[in-house]
């Protein structure tokens, strides 16, 4: 896990390093004060990883990482606008510091400039990483779009919730991870089951998001426990639940999800009866670790002796028994 | 000037026969509307018209041709949100058919869209032109950001505006030009006149759309005559005004700009007069000659046979001399 560690801090000298041209500082600004916000970096780690795990050097991925980093905190500044989204990492977002104009706009420059740390990637791979990113970046608009339909819609089913993660959140992390071993010249086979590796374990890791929102540990739990069924969210567990209540329960949900009279304390505690008496945790796990389990089998399909892979599989085991 | 139609024919083909993924539709739909709302189709025809100049065939330029227009129209879609502006080309901006949410997501797609057809040109090439592409684009944001601040400033200087138009408006059709004669394999001092012939053209293009404005023939100028005066509009006119105006003029200028009882009428008719005195309509009029000159220069620098460039030439003048 030290290399990971490594590369975090390799990324975030060269974020602070981007000199961003001056004028017009409204353009710039929120540029730097959103690469500068933090954040856990894990994609372009993840992606110089998958680089040095089929003989890469970092220095032959960087720009690539670099995109990455920069394409994911554009879609978080244009995704924070439409989410009505006031903060991010405990700081305003771009748009509720400056306007929404402001997140706009910088953001479809943030969106260029990633393009353009990719395009100085090694020309030999170019088209095919272009196509990796670009399909998955349309993608990804793809996932905030249902995401933001699911909101509105009375049903949605447990497939397409799965759908709209695997969108939303996994293909990008799977890119990275297929990008880093292109530019290693991994076989293609390689490549293909790194990037399912990726996508199987951002669905896993956004499960296990959905779990620990309400059977996380409040002390170690950095939100507030239950915030997703506070808002009604269309998670994981209440799909499910949805799913599979009847009779009385179905009453009961329905009662809890509608009722404006029900206090935050309430409404939780009611809740997790629900979800309990019908297993909603236990199942969630079960998806969940078929997710993992998946990602764990193409990690083991790739050609590369096990010792190198082994930073690979801590690093899963480590994202499916964090705490927070 | 046949040529130019064949290929804006060939680009709204293309443009018809786009295959959207029909979900989520909420994405979709807008590129859709938004792409066929018709437009002049411009750029992407003179960058095949740059292609042809230096013996290339449309097909090797097609695909960069419509990354150019979808680009062009994301900017659009995004700018549309930013101006809040109601109609384009008379019928309603995607932001106001569906909402802002709608127009930046799929706005976002379209510029992803139009790298993605970038990407499918001779790999040849490719390095170069995303170095262009990618060059032009944050230009055209930082030229919107500029056009946005300017409505807020007290002063700004001529030199100021025209750095906003060319950023804004002209290098686009320089970037459509230049990427077209690269696709043909150009000499690179002949792809820098092509490039430079497109900038000062669209920079004299802008001014004669300032012009236009004011001193369009009604009867033939598509919008209302005056528009720019009276929304107090920071045009070349305007800016140059506000340059030499001295004394009781710029006494008469200042009540004009900020009275709040003046009907229409009677402001565009008592800044018109300002203007004359001043002379303003000849001094835009020798400012573009400038730049249009500039821009036959570098045409007439190019390495090619004065009768395969004499339709740029044409164009040109066409541009010019317009009425609307």
């Amino acid at each position: 896990m030290q290399k990971i560690q490594q590369y975090i801090t390799l990324i975030n000298q060269e974020l602070a390093d981007i000199k961003y041209q001056k004028e017009p500082k409204e353009l710039y600004l929120p540029i730097k004060y959103s690469l500068e916000l933090g954040g856990k970096r894990l994609r372009p780690a993840l992606l110089l990883l998958a680089n040095d795990l089929f003989g890469g050097k970092p220095e032959h991925a960087l720009n690539a990482a670099l995109a990455i980093e920069i394409f994911h905190n554009f879609t978080l500044v244009h995704d924070d606008i439409m989410d009505n989204a006031p903060l991010r990492r405990n700081h305003p977002t771009v748009y509720k510091k400056w306007n929404s104009n402001v997140a706009i706009l910088s953001g479809d420059v943030m969106c260029i400039h990633a393009i353009r740390y990719l395009a100085k990637s090694n020309p030999s791979y170019l088209v095919e990483i272009l196509d990796i990113f670009n399909t998955t970046a349309i993608e990804v608009c793809e996932g905030q779009q249902l995401d933001m339909n699911f909101e509105k819609l009375d049903t949605v089913t447990i497939d397409e919730y799965l759908n709209m993660i695997e969108l939303k959140t996994a293909v990008l992390l799977a890119a990275s991870l297929k990008i880093g071993a292109v530019l290693a010249h991994a076989k293609p086979e390689d490549a293909n089951h790194v990037y399912e590796f990726g996508k199987n374990l951002g669905i896993a890791f956004q499960l296990m998001d959905d779990i620990l929102d309400l059977y996380g540990d409040p002390k170690k739990f950095g939100k507030q426990i239950g915030g997703d069924v506070l808002a009604n969210k269309k998670t994981y567990l209440l799909l499910k639940a949805k799913e599979l209540a009847n009779g009385e329960l179905k009453k009961e949900l329905d009662f809890c999800l509608n009722s404006s009279v029900l206090d935050k304390e309430s409404k939780v505690k009611r809740i997790t009866k629900i979800f309990d008496s019908l297993k909603i945790k236990q199942k969630a796990e079960a998806e969940m670790n078929l997710f993992y389990n998946t990602a764990l089998a193409h990690l083991d399909s790739i050609s590369v002796a096990q010792e190198k892979k082994q930073v690979f599989e801590d690093f899963a085991k480590a994202l499916m028994n964090r705490e927070s």
